[in-house]
C-alpha cells in the first residue's frame, strides 16, 4: 500500500510531505502520533492474550486500509469489522481478507454488492435481525454463487438494532442454518450506549445486563445443538468486561488505538483514567485572528472535527479552553492573551469517528518529522 | 461542467445516475429539490433587485462549482465568498472568475497560493485585521506580480475575527491604500451569531448594533476620504436588515438556497417565517431495522450528516420524530410502528453546512426523476 506522492503537493491534496517538521504541516490536518499509536497496538494485543479472546479492530473509526493492515500484522486482531457495505468494499480491495458488517443490510443494491465481495477473496461476515432480511441475502449469494457469513444481532441494552429476545434470535439462527449459501456465524451483541457511561458503576450495570442477555441467546442456542463460532461485540469504552465474561469470544474495539476528549473521561473501577490508551490522534490548527482580547481564534472549525461528544480539549495547553465552533472557526479562551498569529495547537477531538470522516488523509509524526501519509481509505463511504 | 458518469456505478463513488427514479437511489444521499432551489434562486435575485444591492453569493455552504455558476448565471449574483483558499483554488479552476476569501489568510504557504490565484483570471478578494498580514500578503502578491484586493474585517458584534474600533479599521485601509500589489476594496462586516437569533425583536437588535459599528467606520473612512466600493456582510438570517441600511451593498447570503431545519426557526417580524425561502435540500435515508417496538433505526448517522445545530426533521412525517443520532445510524420514533424494512424517509437537516461536506454528489431531483449530478467540488478543501 505505499502511495507515490510526486504528484501531490500540501495544502492541494494533501497536507503533508514525509520527511516534513510538524511547522510545514498544513492546517487544519490530523496527526497521528505514532509512538502513542504503537503503544495502543501493542497494549491491546496483549490485553487479548491477558483475556485469551479475539479482536476484531473496528475500522469505522479511522477507515485506513494501511492501518486495518497494521492491526492484523502487528496488532493480533483476527480480522476487521466496518459498518457500511462500500466500507467493506475499500477494505476488500486493499486486501484486508476477513471483514465483518457488524451492522444490518436491507437494501437490495448494498446485499448484491455484498454477495459479490467473498470473490475478491475475503471473508466476509454481516449482521442480520430479520427473517426477510436473511432470505434476501441468501438470493444474492445463490446469484452470485458466494457464502456470506451471517450473526444474529441481539439488542442487549442498546435499544437500537437487534432481535430482544433469545426466541428470536434462535428462530433466526435456525432459518440461517437451514437456508443454502449462508453459514451460521453466532452472535452480535454491541451494548454502545455503555461506552461512554463515565462511572464504572455504571458501565457495570449496563454490561451485567448485556453479558446476561448474551448468555441467554447463547444457552438457548447450544440446548438447541446450535454452537456459535463468534459471540462478539465490546468497545474500548466496556471491553473488560466482555473479555473476563466467559460468553464473549471476539472483542470489537476501535477508539482505543486513537482516544478523543470523551473516551478520556471514561474512568476504571480505581477511578483512573481507561487503561495505558495514549491520545495518538490530534488536530493541528493555526492562529488566525488574534484582535479580541482574552480569546484567539483557529482555523479548525465544524468541518475538520466533530464536536457532537463535547468540544475538543489543547494538548499541554491547560490554560486554553475551547469557547465556540463555527463552519470554519474554532474560538478559544487565552487569558494571557499568550497566542500570536500562525501559533500551532494540537487538540484532542471531541469524538474520534465522525472527526476522521472529515478528512483524506493522516500524517504520521515520529520525532517532530512527518514519517508516512495514510489515505483515509473508506472516507465518505456512507453507501 | 459537464460530468462523464460512464465509468460509475450507483454504491460506488456516486449515489445515483441521471433518469433513475428517487427509490433506486443509494442512501444516505444528499437530494436537491430542484424545483424548490430554482425558486430560492430567483427570489433571491428578487431580493436584491427590490433593496437595490448586490449580492456575493456565500458558497462555503454548497461548495459546488455548479452551483456558484447558476447563482451567477442565473441567481443575479455579481461573484462569490469561500471562507478557505483551498475552496478559492476549487472554483477558480472551475472558471469562476470573482471570489472573496471571506476569512482571513495567515499561514505563509496559504498566502503564496492565494496570491497565485489571480494568474487564474479571477478577481480574488480577501480579508484582514491586522497589519503584519497585510505585509505578507504584499510581499506573497509581489513574488507572483498579481494584485490582491483587501477588505478589512470589522468585529461587528460577532466577537469572532475583525478589529474591534474604527481607528483600526482606518489604520489597516491606510496600510493597504499605501502597500504595493494591493488594493483597498472596502469592509467585511458579518454578524455571524445574529443568523441563527430566532426572534426577529433579538435579531434586530444585534443587527441595529452592527449597522451602527459599521457606519461609524465607513463615516471615518469618508472622512479621511477612504471610499468602500464593498461594504459587504449579511446571511439568511439577517439580510433585510443590511439591505434596508442604506451603509451595506453587498450581501452574501449562503443558506436560503437550501434552508435547514436550524433556519427554519428564524421568524420575521409577523412572526412567519423565512420569506419564501423553501426546503431544497434533503437527506434520503432508508430503514433498516424495526425490532424495537416503537422506534425505527435509519442508515444515516453522525458520518451522512451534522447534529450541531438541533437534529433534523422528517418531511412530511410529523408522527416521526428524531431520537438519538450516532455514528451510522439514526433513531427515529414512529410509536405507531408504521415503518417497514427499506422504507425511504426525506431529512431536513438540521445545519446545511457541515452536512453537505460530508458528502461528494447532490443529487438532484424533478418531478420524482434524478435530473443532474453535481459534485461537491470543495468538500474536504478546509487548508
Amino acid at each position: 500500500m505505499t502511495k507515490d506522492f510526486s504528484k501531490y503537493a500540501p495544502g492541494y491534496d494533501i497536507p503533508a510531505l514525509p520527511g516534513m517538521r510538524l511547522e510545514e504541516v498544513q492546517t487544519p490536518a490530523l496527526i497521528i502520533d505514532l509512538d502513542a499509536f504503537d503503544h495502543n497496538l501493542v497494549k491491546m494485543r496483549d490485553e487479548i492474550t491477558h483475556y485469551g479472546v479475539r479482536h476484531r479492530a473496528h475500522c469505522k473509526m479511522h477507515k485506513s486500509a494501511d492501518i486495518a493492515q497494521l492491526q492484523i500484522n502487528s496488532g493480533g486482531a483476527c480480522g476487521v469489522c466496518c459498518q457500511k457495505v462500500s466500507e467493506a468494499e475499500a477494505l476488500a480491495r486493499a486486501g484486508i481478507a476477513d471483514i465483518l458488517v457488524s451492522n444490518e443490510v436491507c437494501d437490495p443494491n448494498k446485499i448484491d454488492r455484498l454477495a459479490q465481495l467473498p470473490k475478491l477473496g475475503a471473508r466476509i461476515l454481516v449482521c442480520t435481525d430479520d427473517l426477510s432480511n436473511i432470505a434476501e441475502l441468501s438470493r444474492a449469494a445463490a446469484r452470485h454463487n458466494t457464502e456470506l457469513e451471517v450473526l444474529v444481532e441481539l439488542d442487549c441494552g442498546g435499544g437500537r438494532c437487534g432481535v430482544t429476545d433469545s426466541a428470536a434470535a434462535l428462530e433466526l439462527a435456525q432459518a440461517i442454518l437451514t437456508t443454502p449459501h449462508l453459514r451460521f456465524a453466532g452472535l452480535q451483541s454491541y451494548q454502545g450506549s455503555a461506552q461512554h457511561a463515565y462511572e464504572y458503576a455504571q458501565r457495570k450495570a449496563l454490561l451485567d445486563t448485556a453479558i446476561t442477555i448474551t448468555k441467554d441467546a447463547v444457552d438457548l442456542l447450544a440446548s438447541h445443538d446450535i454452537t456459535c463460532e463468534i459471540v462478539g461485540g465490546a468497545g474500548t469504552g466496556s471491553y473488560p468486561f466482555e473479555a473476563a465474561s466467559g460468553v464473549f469470544n471476539e472483542l470489537q474495539c476501535g477508539s482505543y488505538l486513537f482516544m478523543d476528549a470523551d473516551y478520556r473521561k471514561v474512568k476504571t473501577k480505581e477511578g483512573a483514567h481507561l487503561p495505558a490508551f495514549k491520545h495518538a490522534l490530534f488536530l493541528l490548527t493555526s492562529i488566525m485572528s488574534i484582535d479580541i482580547d482574552g480569546q484567539a481564534v483557529c482555523d479548525a472549525g465544524l468541518k475538520a472535527h466533530s464536536i457532537d461528544s463535547g468540544l475538543p480539549t489543547v494538548l499541554d495547553r491547560p490554560d486554553l479552553q475551547s469557547l465556540v465552533f463555527s463552519d470554519e472557526h474554532g474560538v478559544l479562551k487565552d487569558r494571557a492573551n499568550s497566542l500570536k498569529l500562525n501559533d500551532r495547537l494540537l487538540l484532542i477531538p471531541g469524538h474520534c469517528d465522525p472527526t476522521c470522516n472529515l478528512h483524506d488523509w493522516y500524517v504520521g509524526l515520529r520525532n517532530g518529522f512527518v514519517e508516512t501519509l495514510w489515505p483515509v481509505t473508506a472516507r465518505g463511504k456512507f453507501y
